[in-house]
């Protein structure tokens, strides 16, 4: 019987060789080597009842935001938590408790299914319906109420839950994870490809989160011209640092943007709406479709989606205005505090 | 500390504004400047544990209906409740707990998110498979027991939960509510464009509820010819009379129906069938596609959708066929008691 | 009061007789003439409030697996349970406590929503991205941590909860059951098209459920050449036998294979990858499109979808290459143990 256990483990190990084949092989190494995973996956693939109890025991603390949990029950790990809305609508999703103090929100993530896809089913960030100058908001999920895809599968589709219109909350915080990274290994290091919050509680002058924010800034086609943007706040990097943010874009995006900041609401040259750059802000050029992700429902020909155009070259990376995979592959995960 | 509540407070009150934009402004002045808006705004967007801990406790109630909660709890107010299917599956859905009495589930909401759209992605009250013969039923959604969407998200998107095909009911309401507009103040009278309900418990002929209604009289397409229909049902307003009915659809509609009543299951003239004419009774013409609405997956040619044809002449509003802005960007919302 | 409940009984059984128009009438009588599916109906449509809390009691068990609420609880009924992930996501689901000793969790539903939708919404099993070789993969629900549905629209639309990666399993159960079936009369013997059930234990070897075995084993188009396969599996019958199988696929197919397996991850001959070949294993030829379900995101045109062509005669059944209804208009429940 421990012989068993012992060979489903190491074939779960090999196993997740093949399911992170596209990350660069030297964070597989990283990852899989340390001993931390090694007592994490064997904890994890085994029927653990404590530790089952323990978690569904977190459904009788009783907060709206992970914030809450902080700082009303003292709760201080990482990982799945129950939140209740001001209407009473209970959900699960995932609380940073360790950055910068803790008590982060995770209410959505932004996930290319197909790079290739045109506003096509999946791409909920941008529209669904096709490229169509006849819908200029697209799915309009950036200001309403929808909510989609459950938080252990935020790395492998779009994720939205309730806590994105309904936590009124201070700053941001945005992790960059690979496609299909497991929750339960999120809050390692191996796992970031770019992380950052902001701390200047900028969301108290829009409304207290992006549902508010992008009511203010529509992300609509033809809202306004090229440069137009919403707010630019200055980000603290946990992972990373403006190099590393300025080399995640296109050689050719480099020379438009500023690293360093979270862009609200950017404008390109077609009028064409985005809704995030994340890590910088445009200062030349605005051909912001190659480094700012959502949007609404219409684009230049070939590029919408929820990553407008981030493989414009179509060369998998780093030549032209490609983003590199790294970038391209990683679902964009939002918090709020 | 006080002030910045303060300050967040106004903020989202002139937000509000943009979010409504698309509402006659006397309807924002009669929400936004009541004292009532302005109290549930404030307790909104604040933490209050003592209001989150009741809305929780309501998990404690076992019932199968909001008619159960009422009879059986006494539960009185409006709001979020947790129900539970006879097979075991528990949900969160809106009861109405003072029209005529109360005991009212929400079990439905019909959106067009698109009225240029040609049943494609979010058209699940018709076909999301394109305008197509050889699927004549569409998506199915009127008699099977797929559910989509959530309570919070049901003037923003489809909703349909199991309470659809699980709760046996007697009789029907419907509110006819702003898109977007938020469920914390669907019971205002501001949000009501259209309410109405039947008294008769015409549903103990037909199953119990609108999934068993609609095996009887299948939303197919070809099923039959124009004028063949099921139950016409007399209505009792809660908002709104009978003129006020008649003048939501456009003036060549009014020439073929009586407002006073619910229909089910109207058939055209292209013999594409429609699952619910709100209000109406079709008598002469059967135009229906321009008045009611959900369908099957085939129409004419331009005519496919949720609301299949509501803008027929493209004028945004009360001019040949087109019906006001005021009920094509309107959700549907279908009560069962 | 107690003569309207007794109406209402009879027009469900007669309706039902509609909603089961497309079975066999012989199977039909089997149902609906049983004294067991009356009484089952009849306290079905009343709200049972013991009934209700025992179901709701079930939230107070902790499990990660059915077989776990066996074990542990010595739960002993069919029906749906509250299971929690191993990061503390809670769900329902299915639990099948009777075949050969129960135990078997239900993670996931193949349903064909239109065997002429080609790789279109609904497929999710394949793809909802066209028939499209720039996405191999599809939508690669096979191997990623998506979920949709629920369990009781299992028999109405694709499903598939967190079990499906979460639960660490060693052997498979299948059960084909007719579209739309309601989920409180599965286990009746009349629903069963086809069940069958490993006993080998062969999933130790693949990682121990599916979600690993298909990264082991990828569904992916060109990902091999005819004839390459993952392991095919001896079955044992719980309803039909080898030659009954053999009779659920086109004459044409039925040269191609050997009943009596369940086989995964099969390539035919235009190098497309399916995911399951449902009680048999490919031996010759190798047109497993006509007999194998789900797959990757590209296939011979007018071959994509969750079966990808099981109707290629377009036959409705039981000549050249075309499955009988009985399999097509099937739902293929996938089970966990």
């Amino acid at each position: 019987m421990l012989h068993n256990i012992f060979l489903l483990f190491v074939g779960l190990l090999s196993l997740e060789h093949v399911s992170f084949a596209e990350v660069p092989s030297s964070q597989i190494v990283n990852i899989t080597e340390t001993r931390e995973y090694a007592e994490r996956m064997q904890n994890f693939t085994r029927t653990n009842f404590e530790h089952l109890e323990k978690m569904r025991n977190r459904s009788i603390r009783v907060a709206r935001s992970c914030k809450d949990l902080r700082d009303r029950y003292d709760e201080r790990e990482d990982g799945v938590y129950y939140l209740t809305t001001g209407n009473g609508m209970l959900y699960q999703t995932y609380c940073d408790m360790t950055t910068a103090g803790g008590g982060w929100t995770l209410v959505a993530s932004v996930h290319e299914n197909s790079v290739y896809g045109r506003c096509t089913v999946g791409d909920r960030w941008s529209s669904q319906q096709g490229n169509n100058a006849d819908l200029p908001d697209g799915d309009g999920n950036w200001s309403n109420r929808n909510t989609f895809g459950t938080v252990e599968s935020a790395t492998a589709d779009d994720f939205k839950n309730p806590g994105y219109y309904d936590i009124t909350a201070e700053d941001i915080s945005v992790w960059h994870i690979p496609n299909n990274f497991p929750l339960e290994f999120w809050n390692m290091e191996a796992a970031a490809v770019l992380r950052y919050h902001t701390e200047n509680r900028f969301l108290r002058l829009y409304g207290g989160n992006l549902f508010q924010l992008f009511k203010q800034y529509p992300v609509r086609y033809n809202v306004g011209s090229y440069g137009d943007r919403g707010p630019a706040i200055p980000i603290v990097y946990d992972h990373g640092d403006k190099e590393s943010t300025r080399m995640l874009y296109g050689p050719n995006s480099r020379n438009e943007f500023e690293p360093g900041f979270i862009t609200f609401r950017a404008i390109n040259n077609e009028r064409a709406a985005m809704a995030i750059c994340s890590g910088v802000k445009p200062t030349v050029g605005y051909n912001t479709e190659h480094y700012c992700i959502g949007g609404g429902g219409y684009f230049h020909p070939e590029q919408c989606g929820d990553f407008p155009s981030f493989d414009y070259d179509r060369l998998g990376g780093m030549q032209g205005w490609s983003a590199p995979r790294e970038m391209t592959e990683a679902a964009v995960l939002l918090f709020y505090r």
